[in-house]
């Protein structure tokens, strides 16, 4: 009898999750997952569920990863400002290099996913709620408004999806950075 | 023999169009579009061709449809800065009403489809460079910098995907709106 093949399930998710971030949900069969992972069905069955679980699982491991990586950005020692353009130095930086033309997959989620699956739909919910949080806690000490205490960190966390978008739809680093530019030069004139 | 059914292209269209600005391209069957348009396969494929010949048509009409909305919201005697705010108000009610939830066909379509159908990216590109030009012409009698010759027509473009987007999560029509007074003031300001 052969030997149930061992497997780490942490780096079998980052696959899949790659997976998941380039072809999307629906254009992802579970033999894609089996051979981009090298794990068998029985095995990724087991820890993760159906294929639904795996992509769930696979999102979750997205938003907590990134999210991780933004609030790293925003905590630097500058001016909210700077603070604000720290971070989306880092949304232009995950979405080019080994990541280039994927997008943001939160984005790709909300739009292909979302719309008929609830629990995927409460999990972007919650991703735009931490990611405004960010924005907020960045403009705190500045914010006087109810728009800026509210409405310009929605919006600011609404530009981060647009960079997926913008590098999903093919934009290279020159246009992508274009766009940060004049939405920068638009905040900070205000 | 059963006499072969007629049907009007242009109404199959029509309906194929929304089932497909509802679901995407890999959610819908050419069972869901025999079903959604009430048209056999034979018919649809004499007119359409196979599933992504329907899919292209689709696409295609929704461009010319919206385009044409959004060129005449453009054209309205008022100020440039009335003018953007014409077209983005006529973004939000496309988005809404019988349309709410669906979002914008052309950002379904960058997210889902084009990262691997060139013909669908070219559709989204020139799509693109049309929505553009709607601005850049609204701005052109005051745009004095490049960028607001280039970049800020390119950063509004951006920004009615956005729209888009925002209907797709399932955004309201207060938070929509919000979404461009955001927008709007800070054009507005600089």
């Amino acid at each position: 009898m052969a030997r149930r093949k061992e497997f780490k399930p942490e780096e079998a998710l980052e696959k899949a999750m790659r997976y998941f971030w380039q072809y999307g949900y629906n254009d992802t069969s579970i033999r894609d997952l089996i051979s981009g992972t090298g794990v068998n069905f029985y095995g990724l069955y087991s820890v993760f569920g159906d294929k639904r679980g795996i992509y769930v699982n696979s999102l979750e491991r997205y938003c907590q990863v990134f999210l991780k990586e933004l609030n790293t950005a925003a905590s630097v020692e500058a001016t909210p400002a700077e603070q604000v353009r720290s971070v989306f130095k880092k949304v232009a930086e995950i979405t080019l290099g080994d990541n280039e033309g994927l997008g943001c997959m939160v984005c790709n989620a909300a739009v292909e996913v979302a719309p008929t699956d609830e629990g995927v739909a409460e999990i972007v919910t919650q991703h735009r709620t931490n990611l405004t949080a960010i924005f907020k806690k960045v403009l705190s000490s500045i914010a006087q408004t109810t728009a800026e205490i509210e409405q310009i960190p929605d919006f600011l966390a609404t530009q981060v999806y647009m960079i997926g978008f913008l590098a999903r739809s093919g934009k290279d680093v020159v246009q992508i950075e274009q766009h940060i530019e004049v939405l920068y030069s638009l905040i900070d004139k205000k």
